[in-house]
């Protein structure tokens, strides 16, 4: 019972569902009304969730990209592939509640640390997923697209994999420092959106990648 | 006065009912600033909302990936079908409710009944309406792409079924044990996604299915 | 300055409007915890609420549909059915406001008049702005496609005209009778979504419509 | 490592968030309970979430539009426009929360400059991160498609960048009359909607534009 399906409707819901999570982002920042005698300041003291929701933007930003990256070079998707899939998108989805606790939590010493390595647990569980998207992908080439090449696959799976490292030592670091923490998975996400891996390179179609 | 509309946008439109409704279910999960002083059990005492955030998002991802399946083999879409599809959409969008109700009301014994009930009720009209998607095209097979095969038919109209019955099993053990039927409705939704078919196998385009 | 754009991502775009619009309509359902010690009761006594989200979800669901049957007959927008379209859209999306307050007065006497009466005229501001939307084609037939005979237009104003002086009619009655006139917004919906015209007839590639 | 995407999943994810944004920003539009007693003016005193509303939507749908406009002028992506289109639409995912903050605010004399002025900073950085958008391109016109002519490119430069010094202008007005300010940025997004270019002139197949 080996089942595939198009690429399309996979990624036109994928899409969807990470257009949504990314947006719905903003949902959680407000200024208490009790600030609003001194707005300037009030404004300024939500700093924490300005963080987070850069933080969790550019996180998903980069997710959509390597996925965007990864389903362009697909001809199928298997069953395997769908449902890791749709639990990679479970876990995007989740986001915006750590994200909403970190930027609630980071005002209280205590609950400071729990929060940020909360956070950071997700996007673990998160970065494991794709890197299950791909190592599935790796098992059944016959699902990708002929003018794939190994080279590119490799290219891909490489920059793929080395956040999970990070995660797991900014999580470390999180228990000691966890302010420091948060601009930790900020710089992971900038970086996983500077490496990912365009489309195609221009003139493609006459000279071989 | 026989109307037919292209599959196209009805897709797309659905596509977003659902991604959107799957993405929405986080909105409701929160611990309350109260658990601050020790978030650790702050976090964990909000199994609830998780178990039913995943147990609604595997379900419409189930939902998701069977009407995915019944629309690739339509060529039309006649008035009563799209009637239908809009009551299924609108049976979707209603989920998150039921599924916050169910999250909170589990650490209230009396209310707990109550809210798994009304939950699994919920999903029954969601399979009902999906079982009439379906029955409504058995009837007028002329909409259906002119290779699709009764035998194709007849394994997603079995695959569509049975979880009517699991549901109404599910419901009744609901009013003895209403914390176990959670995990019956969460037991459903994955088995749904595990036997979704695909939209074709491979090299389908050579030899005959 | 005639500027024209391609109908697609127009089409995309309103399509994502109605989707999100609909969804978002079940956010402000819920039960308020006092009520937990008797669910069932707690759950019936939120009719209002379902009433209007069904309401609104019809409403949208109906415009939607027709929508997608003018906009199937373009080749091109306009930039004052660009502008017409927009504010179409603005006023569609307004439409989770009013029915939120109307589902949250329908318990206060003297509350409900007024929240039935305002739901009715967004309700009337939606219908006159699709009317604006076809007159606009209508004065301006070189966007239509060339097969788009002059019965077909006259067919689809007519089904879109009548809306309006329902609503003006069902208006009125809500100084009157509030709790009746939410039905009759109701039975307006749902009329108009059956009364929708398909984008074609099948064998209409063979012989003329 | 220059590396290109196709054009046509960066748009449908930005027609995604732009869509998303400007439906949510009905959410936070409410007319508190203790205003049951007089609904009609309970209503009327939410002027300002109106006012608010409206100047957000318009404002993101005239980005929208010329996002399209751009967009539809591109064969590729290169990194350096993936990255500031995500910019981009974070930037346009953030404007909810001003919106909310300035509709809040208006009915306190001390919050409203605040408010207003940095809803209008919100603006700029929205209307920069879009010259820059343009800038880009115009730096490696590669990206455009063959067709596409200086003048058209000079055209849609010219009518991107003048709302950057009006919003400047408004950002001062308003630290005199944040009120009137708020009036300015309305302005702003209409003239902006009414002055974007189409994608195409009708018979531009048959002459050369």
């Amino acid at each position: 019972m080996e089942d595939y399906w198009g690429t399309g409707r996979t990624e036109a819901f994928s899409d969807g569902v990470f257009a949504i999570a990314i947006t719905l982002l903003i949902l959680e920042v407000s200024v208490p009304e009790a600030a609003f005698h001194d707005l300037w300041s009030g404004i300024a003291d939500q700093w924490p969730s300005y963080l987070a929701y850069v933080t969790s933007f550019i996180t998903i930003g980069g997710i959509w990209l390597a996925h965007h990256g990864i389903f362009r070079r697909l001809q199928y998707v298997n069953r395997e592939l769908m449902v890791i899939n749709l639990l990679l998108l479970m876990a995007v989805s989740f986001l915006p509640f750590p994200t909403k606790l970190m930027a609630e939590a980071i005002h209280d010493a205590q609950a400071t640390r729990a929060a940020v390595i909360f956070y950071g647990a997700v996007l673990l569980v998160v970065s494991l997923l794709f890197s299950l998207l791909w190592g599935s992908i790796a098992r059944d080439r016959s699902i990708l697209k002929p003018d794939v090449t190994v080279k590119e696959i490799n290219a891909i799976a490489i920059a793929a994999t080395p956040s999970i490292g990070f995660y797991v030592v900014v999580i470390v670091l999180a228990i000691f420092a966890p302010r420091v923490a948060v601009f930790g998975y900020l710089v992971i996400a900038v970086v996983a959106v500077l490496r990912t891996r365009g489309d195609r390179t221009p003139k493609s179609t006459t000279t071989s990648a």
